[in-house]
């Protein structure tokens, strides 16, 4: 069962809003030696480290167009239609976060704008293991098409069978995106900082994985590759009050425990009520769980904490900073202006956040481990670079001539004022 | 002078575009001393430090206010003012870079939307050395505050008298920036990611700096800092044709090559007889400057490069991936589409690159050493989170309930699952 805290003082939230510690130091030497194996021998390594790790022998790294079209007849009609509507809405909420051009005269003759570009190479993890997790193909390979990204390449370990499960796939082929490798952990994030024979280099890097790809994509950053953002377990902070449905937020907090064993669930209310009501619904819920092992250890790391109020509790998330926020209490649109760090936040009874995970359009690519106070989740700029444009007239130059070179030669750079001097000199010539 | 190429092969492209090495891995272990004694000693290591590096003793580490007054007289008039027109300018471009709230109905009753919140703790990183960099501090000061960054704190070393230049510390005030800090180099950083008894510990650390600084930006990353963009010796590319002005294009190269020996300058022309033109100016042009020994190394280290027409320029310039992109060509805005890596280009014979570099109003912190191609600019996003939000309805989750159900039982998720199915049952039993 989760840990209970009553009203405690904020001395105590540093510590409470601690994330289990992370191990990484012990990683990093084997990660840097995949990588040198990797760079130096390319697809021979890559074969190498998936018979090591993965126990399969792979011949073609790339998945051909045979398997990709047996994997359509392997996924039911049923779960098809489920991807494509989620997909809609996926594409629906990240064109619009298209950015329309916005020319801004700063002065007079001065003109200067922003125009994004799709960062060319892209890469995408895909985790291997028992579920296969399409749903992240949505959410990395959509806002890389809506952006325009010219190579987008796929990568997911195979599994026993040598195979990548009909499911990923399916998805992948239905965004649009064709090279896809049979390659995983650390040595898929080598492959493609570096790139190898099959594999193409990239210029950045997206997607969750286990803490050997964590640890590797933090390393590829070295070589000037670009990540999404830094990884840590998956977390869900639920503020309840009186009014919330205990089945509904005891479900809610189960489903982020089910993720895995380092899972984090907070659960916040100003009613002990109701944090009881929330706990006996936990317990009755959790006996059908298959993943019930899973969540009752993420449980044991979790906290239910009474606090003074509702005002008090946003105030501790914002502390915390968590993945995920629901806010399950009445008129919960009344307290998003109060919310400054979170990844995504889900308002009201009716808003889990299972819909954001896999529907309802949002990304669920998001800042976990404290970094929603610095970092924002996925979207669609995460996919371009905004490069700035300026145009200046002569009647431009001639306004904020004088500007700069007062400026530039305060700053002892002669070269910088006399890149205006010469201008405005030939500009008086010239009348 | 610059090496002049030729009508240079594809095949000879990725060998032009290389930048110079850095050798950064000597500095490692420096730096990482550095970080372990000041987040062991706070106060007295950074003041150890700047006795060591600095070869100054410091007893408060922060500005005073009698500090920041006495600045304020010693910058002239026209100096202050032109500093203030800048800023103005800044000001407006930045601003237009907010973000409106923009709901998005992905189904009936599924309500998505983002917002903005700033990053509460900035840190702001000024170099020291003979030249004040005033001009960073609007570039980076400006948006922060237009974003509400609550605690902004400066870091700029100080000089043999234990000072910061004044014109520093009247741009940090006309800002609004209260907290100024005497400490400079790795320790400075080191500061920002642990805190010191003085020096706040921060979310995001912004600026440029020497070799140390940006080993140490590097090394606050792996505590969970966030910074702006990895940084490298600044680098202009100007794309010329015969109705471009010598003149300009040769100032313009000088103004990039006197930053450092370490700048970079690329000219690119479908004329070679606009090369020899723009080569005698900058012989002639280059006597005058104060920086001329700077300016001559660098412009050994850098290259002309005569291509088949402007169309090949721009791809080349694309492969490069520049800092800053100067179009001095006819109907430059006629050729912005095509432009796909670059930090920040200019259109024109009238805008100078040093015209962004102080007053123009965009920013000058910008991707160098080919992050151009995956990392924008800094800009008013660089000093948000953007936060998804989603409201959804009885009706809505009706709408993707399903969808929702069918995907989290094929990704094995049952707790996901069922956080939908207890949510349609229980509408079903109300209705």
């Amino acid at each position: 069962m989760m840990k209970q805290y009553k009203y405690p003082p904020i001395s105590e939230w540093k510590s409470l809003c601690e994330r289990p510690l992370q191990n990484q130091e012990n990683l990093e030497s084997q990660v840097k030696e995949v990588f040198s194996e990797v760079k130096d021998n390319g697809d021979k390594a890559l074969k190498f480290f998936t018979e090591k790790f993965d126990k399969v022998s792979i011949q073609d790294l790339k998945v051909s167009e045979s398997e990709i079209n047996e994997a359509e007849k392997l996924v039911s009609e049923e779960l098809k239609s489920a991807i494509k509507i989620a997909s809609e809405n996926i594409k629906k909420f990240h064109n619009s976060q298209q950015e329309e051009k916005n020319i801004i005269e700063t002065t007079e003759g001065v003109f200067c704008w922003r125009e994004s570009r799709a960062i060319e190479n892209i890469g995408i993890y895909i985790p291997g293991g028992t579920a296969p997790l399409f749903s992240t193909v949505l959410m990395l390979g959509i806002p890389a098409t809506i952006a325009g990204c010219q190579n987008v390449a796929l990568c997911s370990p195979p599994d026993k069978n040598g195979k990548i499960n009909p499911a990923i796939l399916f998805t992948a082929d239905l965004i649009g995106i064709k090279n896809i490798f049979k390659i995983g952990g650390s040595q898929a994030i080598a492959a493609l900082t570096f790139g190898t024979e099959t594999i193409p280099k990239v210029d950045k890097i997206f997607g969750p994985g286990n803490q050997y790809v964590t640890s590797a994509k933090q390393l590829a950053q070295n070589y000037g590759v670009a990540i999404d953002i830094p990884a840590g377990p998956s977390e869900v902070l639920v503020i309840a009050d009186e009014t919330s449905t205990p089945e509904f937020v005891a479900i809610d907090l189960l489903s982020q425990a089910e993720h895995g064993t380092d899972s984090q669930v907070i659960l916040l209310s100003n009613s002990e009520k109701i944090i009881n009501e929330i706990n006996i619904e936990i317990k009755k819920q959790i006996t059908d769980l298959p993943r019930k092992e899973i969540a009752e250890i993420a449980l044991q790391n979790s906290k239910s904490i009474l606090l003074n109020s509702i005002n008090e509790a946003i105030e501790f998330s914002n502390y915390y900073a968590p993945e995920h926020l629901i806010l399950a209490i009445k008129n919960a649109e009344n307290f998003t202006d109060k919310i400054k760090n979170a990844g995504s936040v889900f308002l009201g009874n009716y808003s889990p956040e299972s819909a954001g995970d896999y529907a309802s359009g949002t990304n669920h690519t998001l800042p976990t481990n404290g970094f929603a106070k610095n970092y924002s989740g996925v979207s669609l700029e995460s996919f371009v670079k905004k490069i700035t444009f300026q145009n200046i007239t002569k009647k431009g130059i001639q306004n904020i001539g004088k500007t700069i070179e007062l400026m530039a030669e305060a700053e002892e750079l002669m070269a910088h004022k006399n890149a205006v001097s010469v201008r405005l000199k030939y500009l008086e010539n010239e009348s």
